[in-house]
């Protein structure tokens, strides 16, 4: 009970987003960006407005640039907290560890079944949204930060080297994480028994190919 | 002008099979394949009758076998040739490419834009038709000499190590080729300018996770 009406009402605007972001982001992970609508959206989270997704968030860019923000804004602490740790170490494992564990570790910690991993395997996916994740990571203090670390790791490493070998680590954690997130929803077998171990697995191979012998 | 009304008919059969084909294809790589649906595909085929594309492959499984199929046995042939070719080789370089070749070889030989890369990212991520591939992995007697020479150069490697990175290993190929389709189609900025640059990228750093350390 609520004396205060204005509180009151801002509590209820409160909870329908929430219930609005937490079924769009289970639609999406499932279906894609572009295949989910607003009503569609709007029926899961229990809303009998039709207009009510459009009146929270406005339009489908804007609901998955909130959901992504959602999930962004605490991995971005943990990244923060994990690169001001590793400070100038020349050790690749521990910027490697900065790229892999903050998301790992914030799946860990959502309840289950989780659908943030998904979620950002179809944001990716999908050339109209995935701008969405550029904007994440380049708001990103640390992202810079973990860059200038690969650097000092590896200072002899060609530029096209790099850049290709930083899209092969960001595929790799995204649909890794996705299929790992899918696998525990759909009961199958999974190879690692934790999200921590998972993560030490990826983490150990993305150090060697980082640090294979290069072609060019 | 054929003047046999048996092979006429027939020839328009295939027409008809190979338009849906090439229908389906692109539909399911740009949109996945849940959201995709007969009449979609059939009206994109140019077929009138809504029937059409249920009654020349039945169910979606058996279209999405079929296109998987149409790919899969020319990318066998290739990677037939080059395991034969490979031979006894304790080069882990030489197993690598194995996997990785014949799919960026048949990719760089289909007309542009292709969408194969697209459709087998979406087959994989899918849990309904994901066995599909599977199916098609098992049908090959090269991929499993290609096993059988990852384990004569990593001989000492971890059962679940040696799993963990094979689904490394053909996430990678995946989504790299696919994102790099995308890429193609789109008329974005790639890293590597030919099929086979981007296949030499992906050789060294698959070969530099297998062979890097591991933690259990």
């Amino acid at each position: 009970m609520d004396a205060d009406p204005t509180r009151a009402r801002s509590a209820r605007v409160d909870a329908t987003r929430e219930a609005i972001l937490v079924a769009a982001e289970r639609l999406f992970a499932e279906n894609g960006i572009a295949a989910v609508s607003h009503r569609q959206i709007g029926e899961a989270a229990g809303q009998g407005n039709t207009g009510a997704v459009g009146y929270h968030f406005g339009a489908k860019i804007d609901l998955v640039r909130a959901i992504a923000r959602g999930h962004g804004e605490p991995i971005e602490r943990r990244r923060s907290r994990m690169v001001a740790a590793a400070g100038d170490s020349t050790d690749l494992r521990d910027w490697v560890a900065c790229l892999v564990c903050p998301t790992t570790e914030h799946l860990a910690r959502l309840r289950s079944p989780t659908w943030y991993a998904r979620f950002t395997a179809q944001v990716t996916s999908d050339p109209l949204y995935r701008e969405v994740i550029g904007e994440e990571i380049r708001a990103s203090g640390s992202v810079a930060r973990i860059v200038e670390g690969f650097d000092r790791c590896l200072p002899d490493l060609p530029r096209e080297v790099h850049r290709e070998r930083g899209d092969i680590s960001r595929l790799l954690i995204v649909h890794m994480c996705a299929e790992r997130e899918r696998a525990l929803a759909d009961g199958e077998q999974v190879t690692r028994p934790t999200w921590e171990a998972a993560a030490s697995g990826l983490i150990a191979a993305i150090v060697g190919l980082w640090q294979a012998p290069h072609d060019t």
